[in-house]
């Protein structure tokens, strides 16, 4: 199946993916198979706050990057994530339409993921998405994100480029900064552009960088520029095209590329550490001995922490 | 200070909640001066969509609560926990000012948590503030939490009596399924009772219901009623109230209150268990073995799965 998705075959890609998102050991055979053929695309994450109008501009940019790939490269990636919770899910139906709208359809293979509530989940499959799509010559590929939650940052954040969507309106910069996404930000995309407050935004978030910045002499610094865009009709599409093109060669150039993907390896390493380590701490908990540790937690003659301790204790030497 | 706190010193009572979100040493000291004095009071999980107006009838339960208190126990505490993104911050400030307008500050403890983008901490640092507020002899404690994310429903489904709130309008009834909110309701409120849909809101969670029902012989089936609420003027509240109660003792008569206990002791100890584990794991990965291994990755002669796999060899006969 592989190799069929390699040939283009769109439907063999999309149940590879499937594979990926549904993880066990076909997703791991898998994932042996596309590793030592990945580490090529570009990737890029976009994130930000619901409703900046970050699927529209995610849809907009894999058209402009669409149209500029070469012939014989099947194009764009793209990679969704829903939110871990359906209770928003609403907004995002909506969001999909819109891309769906402005999307190539021929030089572009969107994927949307669900997250079902599991962030650890989320923490794997992105990057084994991104591997598939990276293996059968997708490139670049676009990671839109919701900016809401730890891991959905995180892994925005392990993008080789990565691009923060704020929208004009009383705090958004000074939110995006609480939620971390200040400092995972390559590139900062004011959208809405038309709208009153799109200076001060833009002013905001120059003010935070100046704040920010404090470059260490031998390390190579890249201020994060600011596009104003309105996505709805394409505005500044084209400049955060280039804009991209300007960071991934500036990454080239300084080495910083490696250090980018090496985070990303260690994320993805320490996800499977986690999901690896969970099943060993379940397995505890329902062992003989976690359930008469339980037991003494019930009886107050032990806290749970030090039940948890008592449990790990050959691991905690 | 525990003893302070006991005596009724609000301030120190504020000191150990302090603690028991910091974590560390003092915190785990604390959990277990606390952990034999506990297990008294009642804990009610509130949950629902943002906006829901869970706020206000944390309050006003509270309020009720508190009204109805013995006159030797200190009364109602209240664990609020702020979304773990800031980002939507600014609509949980306006509810906590929401919440003061209506709580009685007197027989009423009310502590705000913020999570920091850590739902690990989460999840051990509400079981640690509902010991110390039970040990210091507050009842029912009440925890609110926004119903987006697993950690938050797992809080808010881990208490004895979860009530979960919804809105008149289209889906939100689905939407609270998807999430898994029906799954741990025991009560449910339809807030907002005044506006148009209320009744199409209430029929939607009947229908759900009656499809989810499926009571098993010799075991203890409580169907969650539904209740009408219009929280901004008190509509409804003492019925909720009495709701609780009578679900409370339906707990202690069928022996039910023991089970939702025992998964709380659980939840947490497992809590506990994957703070530690995520310790051991980041030890293993940032050693010479998990270096080496990243290198490897790197070179693409190993996937990062594989890494991780080889890393934890010894724990995963």
């Amino acid at each position: 199946m592989f190799e069929r998705a390699v040939a283009g075959e769109r439907r063999a890609l999309g149940r590879l993916l499937t594979l990926v998102e549904r993880g066990g050991p076909a997703g791991d055979e898998l994932a042996e198979i596309a590793h030592p053929r990945a580490g090529h695309c570009h990737v890029v994450g976009l994130t930000g706050a619901p409703g900046a109008g970050k699927s529209t501009i995610t849809g907009r940019l894999a058209a402009a990057a669409s149209a500029a790939r070469a012939d014989d490269t099947p194009g764009v990636g793209v990679v969704a994530i829903d939110p871990s919770s359906p209770i928003t899910g609403g907004a995002i139906l909506g969001d999909r339409i819109r891309m769906d709208e402005v999307i190539d359809r021929e030089g572009t293979f969107v994927r949307s993921m669900a997250t079902r509530g599991s962030s650890g989940g989320l923490a794997l499959a992105v990057p084994g998405a991104i591997r598939v799509l990276d293996a059968v010559a997708y490139d670049p590929v676009i990671i839109e994100t919701v900016g809401v939650g730890q891991v959905e940052v995180d892994i925005a954040g392990t993008a080789d480029t990565t691009v923060v969507v704020v929208t004009p309106g009383w705090g958004d910069a000074v939110q995006a900064n609480k939620a971390g996404l200040l400092e995972v930000a390559d590139i900062f995309v004011v959208n809405k552009a038309e709208r009153p407050g799109a200076s001060d935004a833009r002013r905001d978030l120059e003010l935070m960088l100046d704040l920010g910045a404090h470059p260490v002499e031998g390390v190579p610094h890249w201020r994060a520029p600011i596009l104003m865009t309105t996505a709805t009709d394409g505005t500044g599409i084209d400049e955060l095209w280039n804009e991209v093109g300007k960071h991934r060669t500036w990454l080239q150039e300084t080495g910083e590329l490696e250090n980018r993907r090496q985070s990303r390896d260690r994320f993805e390493m320490l996800g499977r550490v986690d999901e690896l380590l969970g099943a060993v701490g379940r397995a505890r908990a329902e062992s003989d001995h976690g359930v008469r540790l339980l037991g003494e937690v019930k009886e107050r003659s032990m806290s749970p922490a030090a039940a948890a301790s008592e449990l790990l204790n050959d691991l905690l030497q």
